[in-house]
Formats: C-alpha cells, structure tokens, sequence
C-alpha cells in the first residue's frame, strides 16, 4: 500500500498494438481516463495526441466513460481555426470520488477530493501532542471521516481511501513500523482503519512525505518535473523523492528517511535513538532552542519565531539562518546522491523558505557538486501544508486509474438494470 | 550514454499481443537475447516461462538468432522426466562482443566480453598518478583497446565499447563533468574516444560505480537484488544505486556521488572544494593518515596497513576500524534514504571489508531505522577490483539487446549473398 506503481509526469501513453482484447481495453480506458484526471479538461484531438490512440479509439472510449458518468463532453467553443472544433472531455468532480486522511503530528485533516482533482471538502483539526495514541487517533479519524460523508449532496461514489502518515510505512500492508514523533511502533494502521471505517472501497497507507511529492508533482510545484526531492517539515524531517518519474520507495516502503542522515555525527540526540541527525538541527526543537525558545513551544512556538523575525529580531533571524545552513549541508549531500531538477520544502520549511534561502544556496554552492547544483532549484510547495493530504487523495484514486473497467462495468450494468 | 533503459533482475517479459508487427518482433528478439545474455543457457521450456511467448514464438525467435550466429541450440541430456527434453539455447561468446575501457585513478583496463558475459580477453596497466592528462589517459586507451583487439583469432564482431570512468558524467553524451581524483573538468571523453579510436560500433560513457553496480547486479553479489547500493571506494568513494531494479541516475546522470555526502561539516577539506564529505573520513588518504603513513602514499601505502592489520599490528588495526566507522555513519544514512536490500562494497573497500564489517554494522545498528535496517546486508563485491570494467562491457551490450534485429539483418543478408 505505497507508491509503487502511482504514475507521474511521464507522458501516459496508451497501449497501441494488438487486438482489442480486455487487456487492451483496459490500459485505453486508463490511460484516458489518468490523462483527464491529471491534466483536466482536454479536447479529443489532445487526447488523441497525448495518448497515442486513434481518433476512433478516443471517442468509443471516451463514450464508455461518459456512459458512467466519470466524464463529460461539451462542444468546444471554435478557437478561429478552420474545421470543426474537437469537443472538449472534461472528468465529472462528483463522478468518482476519493476520501484522504492524514495523521500529522499536532493535526488531524480529512478531505474529499473530486475526480480531476478538486478539493470538495477539507477539514483540519488540531490536537494535543499528548492525545496521539492509536486508539484515540482511530476514533478521531472515523468521526472525521464520517463528517466529510455527511456533507449534504456528497453522497458521491466512493472510490478509494488514502492515508497519509508522520512515520515509516510498509508498502505491503500499510503498516507503522515507527513513527518517532507520535512515539508509535509496529502499528498494523491499514488493518485498523479498515475495521474502523469499514469503507465501500480499497484503503492504502504512505509516508506523509512521499505523498507530499506525489502531490506537488501533480497539483503543486514540480508539474512536469521528473527527478524531484520534496522536504517535509514539520517537528521531525520527511522525504519523498521522484526519481527518473518514479516514487523512490526502496526495498520494503521505507525509503526517504532523509530527516535520519547523520550530519554531525556526535550532535544532540535524536528520538530515533541515534546522534545528530539532520532533524536534530533543521527540525522544530532545533530552531526553537536556537531562538531562546523552551524546546517543546511546539507550533505557537514557531509562529513565535516566525512574528519576532518579520519583525527584524536578531536572534530570531539568526536562529533560521543557523537552521538554514544546516538545511543547506543536508540538502548539498542529497544533491549529490538524487541529481534533482527541484528542491521542494513542505510544512514548516515551507514557511521559513523566504528566511532560509540565502544560507541554503551558499551552503549548496560550497558543498554540492558544480554540475548537479547547476541544475537545482529550492523552492517552497505550492500546496503548503496540505499536500500530503492532496497526495493521499491521489494514492486513492490509483486502484481507478489503473483499472476503470471494474467501475464502468459495475454502472453498466446499474444503467442496463434501471433501463429495463 | 548513461545507464538509462539499462535492464535489471526484473523478469524480461515479452510483448505478447498484437499482431506480429516489426515492433512486436524487435521486442520479442530482445527480450529472448537479453534473457540468454543476462541469465545464461535455458531450454525452450524456460524461455517460454521467462518471457510469456508461445512455444511455437520462442521456436523461430530462437531459430532466427541461431540462423545469424548468436545463439546455439543443443539437444538437452535427459532428467529423467517424461516426455522429450526441451532442447537447451545458449548464448555464443564470439557471436558479439564488447569491448570495455576503465580509466580508474591509478590503472587503465581493457576486456573485450562476449555475448553471455563470459570474459574473453581483460588486461590491467599501473600508472603512476601523475600522467592522467586527457590525452596521454586517451593515447594509453587505444594501445589497450589495440592489443585486445590484435589477439589472435579474436575477430569477432564488435557490436559496442563501454567505458568507465571514476568522474562524474553527464549522460547526454558522455562528458565527464568532472573527476576530481584525475584532475579533470569538463572533459568530452564520449567524442574524444569516438574520434580516437573510431570504433565500429557505438561508445557509451558512463560513472565507474554505476558500472559496478550494473556488474554486481547482472554477474555479481547482487543478483535477484531490485534495490542496491554499491560503494565504489578507490581513492575516492563513489556510488552505484539501483532502486527498484532501475539505475537512479538523476536528472542528468550526476546522481550517485555519495562520496560527497557532508557527515562532518567541519572536518577535513575535500578535492571538491568542501569540507567534511563522506570520502574524507573514509578514502585512501583518511585510512593512509589514521595508520600513521603519508597522505599520498598510494597504493603501496595501503597494501602496507593491510599487511600490518593482517600481522595483528594495533595501528593499522584501529585505523580501519575507525574507517569501518565514519562508513558505517555515512552508510546509515544512505540506508534510511534509499532503503536497499544490499550494500555492496567495491574496489579498495572490498578488500578491507572483513577487518571494517565489525564497527560498520555497530553503527548501522546504532543510526540505521530499524525497519530498514533490518533488510540490508553489507557485502564485498563479488567481481572485485573488476565490477566497474565487467559493468562497462555490458552497458556496451545494450544497444544489441535493446534491438538486436539490425544485426539479425545486416548478418541475415551477407548469409542470403554468400549462399548465392
């Protein structure tokens, strides 16, 4: 239940060869039906373009899926162009539907995400650090869960369920094996929210980070992007890296660690148990303690930070500059292992970006190699806070875009029904 | 000229639909050659398991490579089941080879490699490390490739020139962006090569640690593997990833230099330009300085502490465990990102990994997720000195393997002349 297979900026191009077996229909079905969805509204012609299948082919399939209400057709107002305009597909937000949660360290969020990608219904909900136990965050995930179905008029089709969470998963059964910062271990959380929620359709479970890079690489800042490192920050640090257009998952899901790489290797201790890891100098303890702060100021003690540096305080200024360098060291060394295009700092380093910047790229000057440094750039996510959340909803509408024939058949056949 | 499109341990499944199309048959005689290439002899039975084809499909794919050279078929010995033994396909050593090029720190090689992997002809030359100007470096190259090719009765057809280099390289086309331990910037080596040695078949350039790895995943410790690591440590440190059985190669080919990860920001300086990188703890000169010998010691410098560690000497002893150390730090590091199943350690590493295996794996316990940590084992490279050589030889097999029915049809037609 991670990433693998979640496709990405690649060009989705549609099976071409061979006779119109169910195979076939299958990967045509889907490569349309994922080209909608990830790039919006486009004209038949585009489609035909971005697909690589026949005229013929786009209309019979895009008919099946309009047949079952996962699309609709309009006639494209002319452009001045000669010919009859291509009418435009568009996928119908209500049509498919995609419930994502996500379980961070100080917040709960669920939202409801529309084919096509549109945000129905978002809701975020602070809690005490001290209430992260798995039961109380079963709970308070089912009743938010039942708050989003409940909204008037969204009785709308369900088709997956996406988690994402602050810890380590294991891509095959969407299991905790740790999440330092909510001190969980070994937390079977795919099984748990299945029996909790009991839902219509399949649950899958991925690291808030990786998520995070899913959904800046579709909705955010690295559209287009194929070699792309998204940096969680929130109390710890997160990756989610892309890699030649794929999810770095590693061996079992527990890739992109990054928050663990030792970076002063007799540092202050970190809640991993080991020494100096990188989040024991870019994380949120980090810059509290280096602003004067208590350490456990949690997030008023950010925003602390943050008001006093827009206000031109020294030692909150120095306090993210220092954060910053170190940010920078860490960043040099994953520069010269991944080679990204795109640097994409989420959460909190979202925030502190304008502020870090500087000490960042001086950093990455002095320590990444000439020719990979070239060619990055660090930028701030575009979703901000809410992008492992959007990328959970993306995780969800996988088992959909893979395989649309399972729900056309099914509302075929409703339709044949209702008809008779 | 990277390793892009490189195969890997994953199962070489054919393109079973469609018509019988000039596409469908390219993919098909790949994915037969490539299996006989990267697996060895297998009966027809097998090849009808590997790659999804029909019987009667493997029949004339196998008939067509045979007809042409590349390929033998034999009747297989009885196993004492029923029926009739399947017969056994075998890949031809002198029907294609590729001749591979190494230009490490203080050595040049040469190998010339059939179809199969089997190792036909490999010659290693000392230099000192003063004379790796580009050009003597590309003088000394072509009286290599020279002398493997002039062995007698080795004629055989060249279908493709690997080389490795210990630099980083772009991809696009083979220049080396730069080599710090060779004193290069910005080096065409790709084009240099082409017009030196004007070869008859394509060149291809590529990083010495991403060969090695490709080598150990294809002929080594790592086969079967999907995600790997292999640390290249010469006299610098360099890396080979394989993550989800692709080379990660980054967004132009500079990914993998690990050896310039900071773990000490502080410390030492590096040839790069920085302070503290991974390579400083950990390479020639950091081992040669910890057992009390010049920095510039080379070679003979090492053989020196590893003779002294095998006489029990407390020194050279300490000396390679506190290398066995900072490795195992920055291995920790790289295991929590990239979360592999196998490190691989090459070249000098290889040779000190019994006297550093004992402090690397106590780091790794101490700074390594458990969850991660507890799937990866770190192992010498099987190939030894060799694994990056071995690995550019088969990135000189790709262009056959991708497509090997333009050689099927240019030997097809000199047979059909010949025979009129």
């Amino acid at each position: 239940m991670g990433l693998e297979g979640t496709s990405t900026n690649r060009p989705v191009r549609a099976v071409v060869l061979g006779q119109r077996s169910e195979t076939v229909r299958r990967s045509n079905l889907s490569a349309v039906l994922r080209a909608l969805h990830e790039r919006g509204p486009q004209s038949r012609s585009e489609l035909v373009t971005g697909t690589g299948l026949t005229r013929s082919a786009i209309r019979s399939l895009v008919g099946e899926l309009a047949l079952v209400g996962l699309v609709t057709e309009a006639r494209a107002e002319a452009r001045g162009r000669p010919g009859r305009p291509s009418p435009v597909v568009r996928p119908v937000p209500d049509g498919a539907v995609a419930l994502a949660l996500e379980i961070a360290v100080d917040s709960l969020a669920v939202a409801l995400v529309g084919l096509g990608g549109d945000v129905l219904f978002l809701e975020r909900v602070d809690r005490s650090r001290d209430r992260a136990s798995v039961e109380a965050t079963i709970e308070a995930l089912v009743d938010l869960a039942g708050s989003a179905r409940e909204v008037p008029g969204r009785a709308d089709p369900l088709v997956g369920v996406g988690v994402a969470v602050v810890g380590v998963v294991r891509r095959a059964d969407g299991s905790v094996a740790m999440a330092p910062n909510l001190g969980w271990k070994d937390v079977p959380l795919g099984a748990l929210l299945a029996t909790a929620l009991a839902p219509t359709a399949p649950i899958a479970v991925a690291n808030e980070a990786d998520l995070g890079a899913l959904a800046e690489l579709r909705r955010g800042a690295a559209i287009g992007r194929d070699d792309i490192l998204f940096v969680s920050g929130e109390v710890g640090v997160g990756g989610g890296l892309i890699t030649g257009g794929r999810p770095l998952t590693g061996a079992a899901g527990y890739g992109g660690e990054i928050g663990h790489i030792p970076v002063r290797p007799d540092g202050r201790p970190c809640r991993c148990g080991s020494n100096g890891c990188w989040e024991t100098e870019v994380g949120e303890e980090a810059l509290l303690l280096r602003a004067g702060l208590p350490s456990d100021g949690g997030r008023a003690g950010v925003e602390t930070v943050m008001h006093a540096a827009a206000d031109g305080d020294t030692r909150a200024l120095e306090a993210l500059a220092d954060v910053g360098r170190w940010l920078g060291i860490g960043l040099a060394g994953l520069v010269n292992v991944l080679d990204p295009r795109l640097v994409v700092l989420g959460g909190r380093l979202a925030r502190i970006h304008p502020f870090v910047i500087g000490p960042v790229e001086s950093e990455l000057r002095r320590r990444a190699l000439p020719a990979a440094r070239a060619l990055v750039s660090v930028v701030p996510a575009r979703l901000g806070a809410d992008a492992p959340l959007i990328g959970a909803a993306e995780l969800a509408f996988e088992p959909l875009l893979a395989d649309p024939v399972a729900v056309v058949a099914e509302r075929g056949s409703a339709l044949i029904e209702a008809s008779a």
